[in-house]
């Protein structure tokens, strides 16, 4: 009796729940600790030791009254406002809190964003692989997620393409960067195209597209390089940030969207913004951790420990032959599978105990997704496995 | 360009906006302790000093990854565990874990169920008057609400009319209990006799009605009045509850829903529930949250604080020959204005800096929502303001 749009959705949690039940079943045999469990983003280096201290500090201090109670549905003021000036001082942006909504994590600001915007049948464009809760997020308006194909040789977006897949109801465009599944960062010059193709097109359909930056990964890039804020390079541009991997905070439920004045229609925008997170039932981010990521907005996780793990992960496999893109941001390795079909290198992959992600899951078979947000042991130990799992397949 | 179904919201934004600065605009001319603000269902009680040791216990004592992460979208099991030994010890039901789904706040809870039970054009019946909310997360899954009229002699539901309202489109039923805006709490008879309504109408059209129980009020019972359990009176009965006004924790969003075993289709509403946490955006409950409500469960707010509320602004206005509804739950009083058009009379108390929410914003005209969850001495010195209204009212 449950509702159409939900059977689907049910029938393949099975699937899902057999995997979690199989990495259950094998701890159980083997003991946790020799199970090679890469196949969820929650991240295993602690929150910074100031989060606890900002909690206990605000507990102490703050009246019950104002930190439970509820404020604005965007949030509350001086909070937005100190993201506001976060950002500024970091991308040289010119924000106040009128251009903040505290959220329930990039989820809740990705949802708050799409049901703002997406009439039933719009068009949303993302570029595979991709996070593929986004074709849910997506349906939840009733709009059409687009998929842009990869490049599988840089796995940067695939612009021509893009640009013939715009049309006169593409409302809105996802850009996951650093990316979920393949930890590539988008370059510069991949924005700055993008973002002419994009001011081509509105002007062409006489439409707005509205460019959202779905940016979870934002603080987890390496090797120096920069990950471009979208904002500088396309007005119609909606960033959605999260806490949950550059605070290791992801159970709280905590980020924010970015609503840039920039917008032709800003002020709808960000007023029907603040009257989705209510009516989606969010009705704000959770209040504490609001004060709480406001005192530490500039604190950032142990990125080197996931440097080591990135480090040593890639090397170790590309030394036993698999061919892996190499990964410059978030805490993912995309790696091609020997086999074309990557669900068999999963099953072939638990007999050694290692559980990863199939592509297919992020509309890009013939890849598996390595989530390396584990122990550092996890990484050198699973090696010894990779290693029988490469012999086996090379017999 | 916002989505069509936003800018309704969008367009009656403003007049919200008005009242909220108006009461800004008072506050700057009279100070803050001389306006009447009577319009927020803002818990004005501390949380119990309970809450502030529990957070400062598990920081101290749980580690980082555990109690900041991911768990189960459905909530950490001992958390929900919890809950469901809680229920079983006040009302003498049989929950465990997997009848408990933990949320984001009640209205969190309300649109994971109407998400998981809601084609398009389904009927969502509820009672006159209502939080008008309801009608805004019906319509986010494009289902139809449906009004049951008042009974402005008791304000229990209209049985009558209720069961000539249900269709074989009837997919589910609100009912809040104790009531926002009227204070008052459905009797054990009316419960009854709504049930054996529902049974008897789910016969006749082979369907499944849900009965929805929205209880954030649960707790704010006075007189010793008894909040009827619906699970225990129908078999469809899924709860939503929150620790809002309980804890007085309204900021933080904290709930969970019970999906009893006895729903005949149990196992999907109980998985599609629980997907539809996850792809709503919400993920899950704020994990730091479930775990302090789990050890603070059973505490409860200064109801007395509020009862004192109560009994004073209701003999207070009665006294000046307001006819008012006794309120036995919620910390809502419903006053019948002596003009028919009842906004009338709010612009009028504004004149007292007297801040009260018209009836129509409940679907019931002709009366005023004055929300009691303020200071004992507003309460005191807003009855000399009400009195100078009642003059100019009845010169």
């Amino acid at each position: 009796m449950i509702a159409d749009k939900m059977k689907g959705f049910v029938n393949n949690n099975s699937a899902i729940r057999a995997m979690f039940e199989e990495g259950n079943r094998l701890a159980g045999i083997y003991g946790r600790e020799n199970v090679f469990d890469f196949s969820l983003g929650n991240p295993n280096v602690p929150a910074p030791a100031s989060v606890t201290e900002a909690i206990r500090e605000i507990v102490d201090e703050e009246k019950s009254t104002f930190l439970h109670g509820y404020m604005s549905n965007a949030g509350y003021e001086d909070v937005r406002e100190c993201m506001a000036k976060s950002l500024n001082k970091r991308f040289g942006t010119h924000f106040n809190s009128n251009n903040i909504i505290m959220t329930v994590g990039a989820a809740g600001g990705l949802n708050v964003t799409l049901k703002t915007l997406i009439n039933p049948g719009d068009e949303v464009i993302t570029f595979a692989p991709y996070f593929l809760e986004y074709r849910a997020y997506v349906g939840n308006y009733d709009g059409v997620l687009v998929e842009v194909s990869p490049d599988t040789d840089s796995f940067q977006p695939k612009l021509d393409e893009f640009e013939m897949k715009i049309t006169p109801k593409t409302k809105a465009v996802i850009v996951n960067n650093p990316n979920n599944p393949t930890g590539v960062v988008y370059t510069e010059e991949t924005i700055i195209r993008m973002a002419e193709i994009l001011n081509k097109k509105q002007i062409e359909f006489g439409t707005e597209i509205y460019l959202i930056a779905d940016e979870p990964y934002r603080e987890l890039a390496y090797d120096g390089v920069d990950v471009p804020f979208l904002t500088k390079y396309y007005a119609n541009t909606i960033v959605g940030y999260s806490f949950s991997k550059s605070l290791s905070l992801p159970g709280e439920r905590i980020g924010y969207l970015v609503i840039p004045s920039e917008l032709p229609d800003y002020t709808n925008v960000f007023t029907a913004a603040s009257i989705a997170n209510r009516i989606l039932g969010f009705v704000n981010a959770p209040s504490l951790m609001q004060r709480v990521v406001a005192k530490v907005v500039d604190e950032k996780t142990d990125i080197d420990y996931y440097d080591r793990n990135r480090k040593t992960l890639y090397e170790g496999l590309t030394d036993l032959g698999f061919e892996c893109i190499r990964p410059q941001g978030a805490f993912y390795l995309f790696m091609k599978t020997p086999m074309a079909n990557e669900k068999e290198f999963c099953d072939m992959a638990v007999k050694y105990n290692i559980l990863v992600v199939p592509g297919s899951s992020f509309a890009c078979p013939g890849y598996v997704r390595i989530a390396y947000c584990v122990s550092y042991e996890t990484i050198v130990n699973s090696l010894t496995a990779f290693k029988k799992l490469a012999d086996e397949i090379n017999k």
